[in-house]
């Protein structure tokens, strides 16, 4: 199968490129088309045509006669063509801003780390801080921590931050200290250590935990240029994983800002359905009720986005039971039930669509029964959404099939988290975890996201881990927790369907169908027939969006003899 | 002339009226059409032809050709048609808000003053604060300050807070006192006093000067549903006037975003050009620069708006010699020289227009020293704002000719303040007061305003008053500073094309020519030929924005007989 998809997609030639702005009839023939369909079933189809209004017109099987004209036509030489995934839970800006830091986690000496960050403040001398991550002092065999006189080296015109691998530390030049007014004077804080000088209080430029604070209130606020550039940075990312729309889950107004401006601008091309961070920015950005639908559906503020507890990994999840490597510790509620429930009362009143972040089984247990106690006043199709939905109680799964809650969870975190899960848990609770198929029998709708930039935005090694359970070295045999691997057209329906139902946005995005918008990404393997491997190592070859395409591969970067 | 232009308002019938989402070619024929040209020059047509994308496609004289075929026409029995008035100044949601709230100039009594209030409390069940201003104990004859009790015998459910007609008083009813906490042992705020029962420190309601701001504090912020109301509120007071755009000075980005709402919903119908309450609203609603012309021209960012000094009727308008009436105060500067070019640098670096507020001459001539330094900058077309204007020492008034000072200048000022003018600027002062006249003729833009809701959002009176310098008696004799009249020709391109030159906006809106929008106004005088008295008396006979006839007015309403 491989084969095939793989001679067939060197020996393409693309016949048009519609990524300009002017808009006609194009048909895109001889693809393997796939799509769910209104009741989810799988169906499969030989050609599209796509309307000058961005949208789809016509889904034709082999047989069925195309039209007679159109102004554009595409051979797409039997590639798959899917709808266009959506990301249901992501942070946009974050993966913009991501994209213009530093990443360091490619050094392995500080000298390269030196060079790497000389070289990046020479590309960027109009940024006013020089900012990046990933550094790691133990790869270095230095037997220290490094410097700000290391970096004064390679950059002293402007203050440098640079945040430690594990976002525990971080490393500022001399620039920075005295942006931060940091001396030796100034004392440690609370849960946090300045390292220091031996035999003096001078500070060596690394701040450790809550020591960060103390530059980090200094670094300046993004420029709204650097809010624009981030943005764009992420779409080029999302278009590239094949991402047509995502769910953005805590916009800011200025975020909020950042968006319009694309949008006026006609630079807007994924597709961002909002969730404001917190009530007040939901009703400063969406005023009386959610947004409607704006630039030809590229943008919509649907409802808020809230916390109730933390992350397993810092063991901030709120557990029924104590953690297994922390007996005295069952994770922090960030607020109780009165609290939450009136806040998710503040956005459903006027028409919010709620999405609650709830990772352990004490915080999804506190938003079922906040749900079910608002679902008497705020009857009608809600769509409540619960974020991670990461560990539930197995007495708590059958609840979720109830009020047309909608489980919004991301495939890669459970391999991300496996080893980690178990410690915090320890094997009794891992039935309950990462328990996408058992929430779906219930009947809640699954919604499949990445939680980007937390993990990679990659729909299509979601849906390999989906099927799978098993991390990219294909561990553990047979899956972790197999019986929760969940079928291909489901793990599609994540990203397809399910997701755009999740966003109320089945109507227009999701399937290829008459009437929705022309979203789709042509790639080099069939996901329902592929082997895992090969799903999880599928190119994205073509993205579109609204019936352009705007991101191409460029089919020469990649050796002839593949992988 | 008057008796001509209403007798054809009388006889008028208009064939179609064009106010719904559909768009045709119009064809207006049979007016007393008048423009300036881009010359300033006056231009006299017959008739115009509106194209179905809302701008002007032709404007004809009356021996010119007619097109063959339109989709509409439209007689327009010789009324005289001008393009929409401009106004550069104005503060659309104070205007919107005074609209909903409860205006009891008109009560002559406590009862009627009662009776008023509970009439507008029924009506408006869902407030959740009654709202009002324009009380005056005075023309009641009590012979006392009305009472927290009389207000609680028409309202008792909900707070109730009207501001006396003069903004230095406040009146509360017993449900608003609870709501700010106010009781026998709340003591008097500096600068204010709160009236106490006599022989008892319990409040009896009311609240003098500064300790109104005990109530003020807890009223609620207006919801997004108010804000929108209020919006279109707004806007049907500035189609009645034919006001077809409006400068709004001091646009929050509460403001922006119901602007936008109302954009988004296809109702916003006038067009706004915003200029940001200070530079953090400025860059958080435009962020690297001012916004794109959104909607079709209906709203958009173009600056910042400053304060440098206070008003001139409670001194806070910074003078270069004390107050006639009051020789130890000078007034006051809200900031210094240096602060106030920050703040136009930060504007001006990203090319944001700025609009300063200057009232008194000290504080226009640090406005005209901070351009003449900045010039030397932010060169090219800046238009930088001076709004007011108001007190101008004759020694800066030719200073107004460099660097393409736009003057924006509200006619209806000088009618209202006279007298009180008189008195803070003794006689020698005056002849830089007000000065249109001298500061059009060193080569400024003159741009006229209302500074509505300070004064009422009326074009055609502003002419008439720049024309006479003399309020609606025909007082005083000749005008006040009669020197200072101008010609109709520019009073006509104050509200026209030096107001749409102060906003960028000369190749779009301000005159009747083709490609420009479709804004304009038909009115039942010749202003260009009408007394005074009759051009203020003039009526506003139909406004048009965007080709669509948004407000017609009422032929029954007005008696045969005239006024």
């Amino acid at each position: 199968m491989r084969g095939i998809a793989f001679a067939a997609l060197l020996a393409a030639s693309v016949s048009v490129a519609v990524s300009g702005p002017v808009r006609a009839d194009v048909l895109i023939d001889n693809v393997n088309g796939i799509t769910l369909d209104e009741n989810g079933e799988v169906e499969r189809f030989n050609a599209v045509l796509v309307g000058d209004d961005g949208c789809i017109e016509q889904v034709y099987g082999r047989r069925d006669k195309r039209p007679g004209k159109v102004d554009y036509s595409m051979d797409g030489r039997g590639r798959t063509l899917l709808p266009g995934m959506i990301d249901a839970h992501g942070h946009v800006m974050d993966l913009g801003f991501a994209q213009l830091t530093l990443d360091l986690t490619s050094a392995d000496t500080l000298a390269e780390a030196q060079a790497m960050i000389a070289a990046y403040a020479a590309a960027h001398p109009d940024r006013p801080w020089i900012l990046g991550t990933g550094w790691n002092q133990e790869t270095w065999g230095l037997g220290r921590f490094p410097t700000a006189a290391d970096l004064d080296e390679v950059v002293s015109d402007r203050p440098v931050w640079l945040e430690r691998v594990d976002g525990h530390a971080g490393w500022a030049n001399s620039a920075a200290l005295s942006a931060a007014g940091v001396t030796a004077r100034t004392a440690d804080p609370a849960g946090g250590r300045i390292e220091r000088v031996a035999g003096s209080q001078a500070p060596t430029g690394v701040f450790v935990d809550a020591a960060a604070k103390l530059v980090e209130a200094v670094v300046p606020t993004p420029r709204p240029e650097d809010r624009d550039l981030a943005l764009a940075e992420a779409q080029q990312v999302l278009l590239r994983n094949g991402v047509t729309t995502i769910a953005d889950m805590g916009t800011s107004i200025e975020d909020w800002q950042t968006y319009r401006r694309a949008g006026d601008a006609g630079s807007l091309q994924v597709r961002i359905v909002s969730y404001a961070a917190g009530t007040d920015a939901m009703t400063l950005i969406g005023g009386p009720g959610p947004t409607p639908w704006l630039y030809e559906d590229r943008l919509k503020l649907n409802g808020v986005k809230l916390y109730v507890d933390g992350a397993l990994g810092s063991r901030g999840a709120a557990l029924k039971a104590p953690y297994a490597d922390d007996p005295d510790n069952s994770g922090l509620m960030r607020m109780n039930e009165t609290q939450l429930g009136n806040l998710m009362s503040r956005a459903a009143i006027d028409n919010f669509q709620v999405a609650v972040h709830a990772i352990g089984d004490e915080a999804n247990a506190v938003v079922l029964d906040t749900i079910d106690e608002l679902t008497e006043t705020y009857t009608g199709d809600r769509r409540w959404r619960i974020e991670h939905a990461q560990v539930v109680d197995p007495a708590d799964i059958a609840r979720f099939g109830r009020h047309g809650i909608v489980a919004s969870m991301q495939p890669r975190h459970q391999t991300s988290d496996a080893a980690m899960a178990e410690a915090r848990l320890g094997s009794e609770r891992l039935a309950g975890a990462y328990a996408w198929k058992s929430i779906a029998a219930t009947g809640a709708t699954l919604a499949f996201g990445s939680d980007v930039p937390v993990e990679p935005p990659q729909p299509l090694e979601g849906m390999a881990i989906a099927i799978t359970r098993q991390d990219e070295d294909g561990q553990p045999f047979m899956g972790w927790q197999p019986q929760e691997r969940i079928a291909r057209e489901d793990a599609l329906a994540g990203y397809t369907t399910g997701a755009a139902h999740s966003l109320f946005a089945e109507g227009r995005l999701g399937r290829i169908a008459p009437g929705l918008r022309a979203d789709f990404v042509m790639i080099d393997v069939d996901p329902l027939l592929a082997s895992p491997a090969e799903l999880r190592a599928a190119r994205v070859l073509q993205t579109w969006v609204g019936g352009k395409m705007l991101y191409q591969v460029k089919e020469t970067s990649r050796p002839a003899e593949g992988r």
